[in-house]
């Protein structure tokens, strides 16, 4: 099937979708966040093909949402988030709480994102007002370009 | 290719992929919380061909993304995000946002999320400690089960 690019889409969400949409990517992203660096150890994580996750892994760098470096040994190279990439922070954030909410039994336990510091879960994302309110999704609308 | 299936992975980020990782599957739910409603209008939106929109919908029916309604006049059927699926809020917008940063052009024009009751944008999602820290991502840590 021929993919339809969203890249000229004016909807960020599709410009975002175009670069990350689909599933390997965003776990790839996530094993990032939790501090994986190297091709066998993306691969163990994720228990996914070599040359898929080649692929995958080509084009994040491509987009710019994670770069090459040398590992401290220098001898194997490493993946690590660029700046553009931590901007996905709370995507990866908002899917896990998502995720802990639905798809758990009551006593079903699942990992935890937990804040250094205080050693405690991180707050629940909201979608705040610019005064601080907490909106729901009827609370917003979308001004679409023209109007 | 056979999809290996996240359903029971431990990681909350890999159930919720399971459920909406794809392209479309989020692409539909942007255009649910934009107030889109009948598969002919979803069809429009997305530029995307029936066979492939028909099952996108029954699977986000199935997993409780989406219902089914009769439309007020009662001659269609209408699909209107659940509970669960408005739960996906945080997770569209930190999409939209992040799309906004890094992939438009200084001049280019975007839609924009607005909060109604200022019509002011919304503000830029942060993942918070309890006690309303911003967090980054090295500022956390998985707390992986059994650890």
């Amino acid at each position: 099937m021929q993919r339809t690019s969203l890249k000229s889409d004016p909807c960020p969400v599709a410009r975002a979708l175009d670069s990350i949409g689909d599933w390997w990517s965003l776990l790839i992203i996530r094993d990032a966040f939790d501090g994986v660096r190297r091709f066998g150890d993306f691969q163990r994580s994720l228990g996914v093909a070599k040359n898929i996750l080649t692929v995958r892994l080509r084009r994040l760098v491509t987009d710019g949402i994670l770069e090459h470096t040398n590992s401290r040994e220098g001898n194997a190279q490493e993946y690590v988030l660029t700046a553009k990439g931590k901007g996905l922070f709370p995507v990866i954030v908002g899917l896990r709480q998502w995720g802990e909410s639905h798809f758990y039994g009551q006593k079903e336990r699942h990992s935890v994102l937990v804040d250094r510091d205080q050693n405690r879960p991180v707050r629940r994302l909201e979608v705040l007002s610019r005064d601080g309110r907490i909106l729901r999704a009827e609370d917003t609308f979308v001004r679409k370009i023209g109007s």
